[in-house]
């Protein structure tokens, strides 16, 4: 992904909200990464105390955390998210540090942001700031976030050419008055699938530094990709109904489902651990259902064979973020170089 | 459920994991309950540290975790769940202090244990530990799961009393035996909803002292039961779509959700909140999708005119037990008396 940024004259600004970790940080800072995307201020503080001075809050800003947002101002060169006038009033009256901020725009997703044609709400929220001098506008900052609904190659690059294009008639309409404005995008699909950045000037993937088995079903990633696997313990077989129990449930993995290739609802791909990698088992084994702690693991009876109790088997996660956010808080988290 | 135990004569030994609190855990104390469930060694650990002497350790023994089981039953009187002849070999051969072990029946939900009448299983694992005089046989233990996925009480009430027949059958069996063993079952839907614990010596809901959407739509519980609800910032608000941006997302709520009385997908109830209480909106907003850390709330005009940037909603939760384990985790958990 860095390669890829520096080919097409891009800033890579990768969300490290997959991770949330100082030590994988230090693998982007290899990579001479020196700008990063977090989720929330109490994520920008974690890195900010490990060392990172550029770091964009790609969560509209809740207002509730303006004091803190400014005291973590003063420490590191931040953005912030704004699409409401009503939150810029509070920033230019609240705010008496440098501080930039994007404007965010809904470029089709419908989550969160203004819609790109809406510019009269845009000029509104610019002005309002500009009362403000120490507040100054960094430009426009979207996420495809629909790419994840998308079930090919072919859908997320429609998905992503049909916003990049609402985004540039953007761009270019107040280039003019911001010369230095910058187009901030790049969820991990469309990031990893286009190469076409025409207009772009910064991306913000995060996911690409694992992957999952949702990108890999988008079509984001081919399987070998994946890097991040859920280490657990085989705690009871059962061979009438060709099922294994596993301690790993919602509170290691989350509830995240996918439907695979042969249409299970899975909560996770099972694989064989070896010291240092993984492998698939012939007969594809998948975490079929999870409760709390629970996993229960659907399996051929050949791979049930090969099991006992007290092995240890990988689990693949529907969606790493989610996974590493909840075995970080329990301190499970192990890294193999 | 205190008081339905003592009127039944059992024992209520209520699961801990719903809350994972040292100060819910009080307010059991104050009821005079003095056992308790537990789902991980780890939550074993931590109520134990907090003065909780008679736990169990309702998952099955994961071997791996044998020394760590061993040490804890040095301080407190400690029952544990086997289900394998495996397990029950390695318990006989490793463990060097007092124990106590259910056995884990699966008597339909078809997730852990053993099926009720495999009682040739059930006898070996019986003989196996019985080399060790240290290890006591306690009796049958099990969790019918699956009232869960019913969609109203009738349903809940035929799977309680299709599985319990199974486990009387099973106790009756072995009381000539072991005339001290016990039968422990409870659910939450369950337990609240049956009278008849005709054969039952101990329950162990845990889900109750919340309740949640999920226990709300099974019928388990009246809407006003529900106890627990997460403080959300509201950050953007859309008119044009009727929807609201709430600071809230499956960090804190996890992914479950739940299909509402209106078929809606839905990832939380949405409720007005007062100083020490909460009002369901008249319009009943519902909280549509989440991702990471956003919530999207789908809006009547009217509620969405009564609402500004920085307001706090709640969200009652789908399943109060990951939301909980959520938010503890973020040291995010504030109690109302």
């Amino acid at each position: 992904m860095a390669n890829k940024a520096k080919q097409h004259g891009l800033v890579l600004r990768p969300h490290f909200k997959t991770h949330q970790s100082a030590v994988v940080g230090e693998w982007f800072k290899d990579e001479g990464i020196k700008q990063i995307t977090v989720s929330s201020v109490q994520m920008a503080k974690y890195f900010a105390q490990n060392g990172w001075e550029d770091i964009t809050i790609a969560f509209p800003l809740n207002i509730r955390e303006i004091d803190d947002v400014v005291r973590l101002a003063n420490q590191v060169k931040l953005n912030i998210l704004i699409s409401s006038p009503e939150t810029a009033q509070l920033v230019a009256e609240k705010v008496n540090i440098s501080l930039s901020y994007f404007i965010k725009i809904d470029a089709g997703y419908g989550r969160a942001g203004i819609v790109p044609e809406n510019t009269e709400k845009i000029q509104r929220i610019i002005e309002t700031i500009n009362q403000n001098k120490s507040v100054a506008f960094k430009g426009f900052l979207a996420h495809f976030g629909n790419t994840y609904h998308a079930h090919n190659k072919e859908e997320v690059l429609r998905i992503y050419d049909e916003s990049k294009e609402r985004l540039i008639k953007l761009k270019n309409r107040f280039l003019s008055d911001f010369p230095n404005l910058i187009l901030s995008i790049g969820d991990t699909p469309s990031a990893t699938l286009t190469n076409d950045f025409q207009g772009v000037d910064e991306i913000r993937p995060g996911n690409f530094v694992y992957y999952d088995l949702m990108q890999y079903y988008i079509g984001a990633c081919t399987f070998d990709k994946i890097a991040v696997a859920l280490a657990c313990p085989v705690v009871d077989v059962y061979p009438e109904r060709n099922e294994i129990l596993i301690y790993g449930g919602a509170v290691h993995l989350s509830k995240e489902y996918s439907i695979d290739y042969q249409s299970n609802k899975t909560y996770g791909q099972i694989v064989s651990l070896n010291e240092n990698n993984w492998q698939v088992p012939e007969t594809k084994p998948y975490l079929k259902s999870i409760s709390q702690e629970h996993g229960i693991i659907s399996v051929h009876p050949d791979f049930l064979k090969s099991i006992k109790i007290g092995d240890l088997l990988g689990v693949l996660p529907v969606h790493s973020c989610l996974t590493a956010d909840l075995m970080r808080q329990n301190g499970g988290f192990l890294i193999l170089e």
